[in-house]
């Protein structure tokens, strides 16, 4: 008998109905940056066994506004752009595992379900909000990208605005920041489905662009407002010293990654 | 060291910022019920070995539009109730799988991520939607629930309706359906993060409701129609022949479910 | 030649497309109000000539929120409900004028556009917001309405809360409050389109419910917290000192209302 | 006194609440415009006397798509962009008043209250939609503005399409397009309060921008698809014959308009 198709959920006769494709993932999209330092123990308190703080600049943080236009390899979501277009903010620090650096991303918010479905197989702990940030223009009174250029973004969920800020460009940049610059050392977790049963998927995966082309980066400063919530703790990584922030437009095609261990969470949930 | 703790994503030095918190998970909410048979083999193709269609009335579908409060143990999100207040429209059908009828939910929409988070841990295949159904009012021009009274309910994902009813209330009923009157028995799958990996998850489980209460039951008919669309496949089942449509109010408490198996489905995703 | 009809914009060959019918307008709804002094100054700087604040209790305000399903003469929106429900919040405040008391709406968030064009026509400021409040339900967690029951109600707008309150039931009451129970007085009004051409449109108007039914009052207190944000001047209203908060069922008709008085609004936009 | 500020609702002590900023208002966005010819009876039948079909292909009709990012004088709106960011979908077509060609919108949906707000300003008959159109990006799998480029556009208002065109660019291009190429001819209308009273505001205003800058266009051909729905009549205004497809980035600014004549349409609402 034909058995049920579909990468991901739902799984159909004919497999059309599957919320994402199988990999690869290709993206086009605007990057908004801004670095910070936070107490080191914010950010060691957020990084489980085995994974370890990273002794170079423990404290820095990330704090990223994306807007991506995204497809799969028949690329046939461009040309229906609400399957296509989203925004995210992700957080992401630094850790170390058995002697490599890796970034690791520890909130993010998306507004679209694709997007929350691929962030599942990648490990990216994903809950939906409002995201919203400048995009550059050549007419009008949109920032042209350069020196002087000013771009704001913001975050919201449930209804609260948990973070913003307004990025002002100096001058250009060799990079994009440092902290969101190593392959991603990712959980996925799964509770069991009994009570009590521990968890029924319990992997630490790595994983990278398979391509990744950028545009020139601009470096300036930002100014970053985080807010308090009662379902957020991103808060806690509170601004000590600011980094730098950066603004680029890029390219990347995501194609999967590398288990590094399973089960060695422990039972708790 | 202390350990970033939730029981689900993300995991942090509280807990707190836990998209949902562990079962038992809390409902109430109106349930507009809409039973049809569609060609048994549309039924079939949804059922993944070694679930099995049922022998009596094996095209029997039933389309649920629901609008739920829902919550935690601690019942904060009632007041919250952006974090507590969603809607859901599901097609269910039912299997049989060692000798014994289940439920088993093939498609759904949900309209906020809480609702997704949940799903994942239940195996309904969620994706998003924009849910709308008439509610009960006892006064001015909405309807009071009793015979003639009407209720409309209605679906869209990305942008275009996918489902509508209408349903006309008749007599009181004992039952708000047969369809979706058994344990669920769902899979639970994620692919391997490494390409051509196969399944890192997969699992056949059953769950039903640790308690149940409702109200009076009303039964009436239908007139419901399923447009199609590029990414869904709600249309292949279409309507041979109605059999009732029911309107009720519930509560209900969630709080598990029993592994039937793991790791049967095969490698191929 | 047969002219575009319609009772609101756009106008088309069979009117179909109005965004909304011409009255009577009807409502079935739930009423979450709450009452407090704010100082009468912050009030009174709210109140354009000729209308004056009142004598009694200046400082009273009541802060509102409307879970609602309105439909026009057909109901054909009830059946169609993405057309019919909506929720608001909305600030009323009292004042006189030529001896009469009226209640004034000063600030009022909607979430659908059918209910901004009704607001245009009634005189109602109408923004978009995203309002939410916990709604009865007779099984599960939500409230049931009586002694000790709590409902929770939130506003937001432009990804910002702005106000949010927790109402405890405590005893029935004759009415559902007193600073929104007069005929309203409000302003339409419309700058003209050529610059520095005053106001093209500059009415003082009254309306009131053409009819009203209501179920049992309740009475109890709130906790409200207003938030202050770049666009809004709600915050302004602090809370002084709580009144009381209601919860009420109700269904209404809107008909139509009254002109006071054109054009005494002076040029000054 | 001091008066309640604020040039449009809500008014009040600051005139910071007011929904939008007087005039200039600022744009900066790209522009989708697909052309095509309808019956011209379907032209004739929006046009309200003293406005007349135009005697050069009457039955011409622009169907655009706007990205867009605007704001006052002060610009703020650009840096916290919810207040900044939206999109519409707007058809126009062609009508002669007193010897002169105007360009005249028919339909417009849009995202956003503050777009609301100044339609009601200028004339344009705007409803709530869900709009998406494709964005060109220099880098990964969205395209690149030249031959060959194809961009999808879709609208989508209560749950249902109305619209949806994939647009490939062919050849650089003089313009984006001659039916919206007119200053606009737009009605401003409101019933009376009184019911039977007729309107209270009727106006026939004229406007168009003040400045305009534009990159270099782009034409092409489009698939254009219009769907029927019990509140639209967009689709009655169906595709005869295609024109052509533009793509184009434009500033923009808007300062006011004309008036042409006021209380000419008559009692009837």
């Amino acid at each position: 008998m034909p058995q049920p198709r579909g990468w991901f959920h739902p799984r159909t006769a004919t497999g059309r109905a599957s919320l994402i494709p199988a990999p690869p993932w290709h993206y086009s999209g605007d990057l908004l940056t801004v670095e910070y330092r936070t107490d080191p123990e914010r950010v060691r308190e957020l990084l489980p066994a085995p994974l370890e703080p990273v002794a170079d600049d423990p404290g820095a943080v990330a704090v990223i506004w994306a807007d991506w236009q995204s497809c799969g390899d028949s690329r046939e979501e461009l040309l229906d752009p609400v399957r296509s277009q989203y925004r995210e903010t992700f957080v992401v620090v630094r850790c170390s595992y058995r002697g490599r650096i890796y970034s690791r991303c520890v909130y993010i918010w998306v507004d679209k379900d694709f997007a929350i479905a691929r962030g599942l197989h990648q490990g990216y702990p994903k809950k939906f909000g409002s995201i919203h940030l400048t995009r550059p223009h050549p007419y009008g009174p949109a920032p042209r990208p350069g020196a002087g250029a000013r771009f704001g973004a913001t975050l919201a969920a449930a209804d609260r605005r948990l973070a913003q800020a307004v990025v002002t460009l100096r001058e250009p940049s060799e990079s994009g920041g440092f902290v969101n610059a190593h392959p991603m050392a990712h959980h996925r977790r799964l509770p069991a489905i009994e009570k009590g049963g521990g968890l029924a998927l319990d992997e630490l995966i790595a994983s990278g662009a398979a391509s990744f082309e950028a545009g020139p980066a601009w470096r300036g400063e930002a100014e970053l407002d985080l807010f308090d919530a009662p379902t957020e703790e991103l808060a806690r990584l509170e601004v000590r010293e600011p980094i730098a922030a950066y603004w680029r437009q890029v390219g990347v095609v995501w194609d999967g990654g590398t288990l590094l261990e399973s089960g060695t969470s422990g039972t708790s949930v």
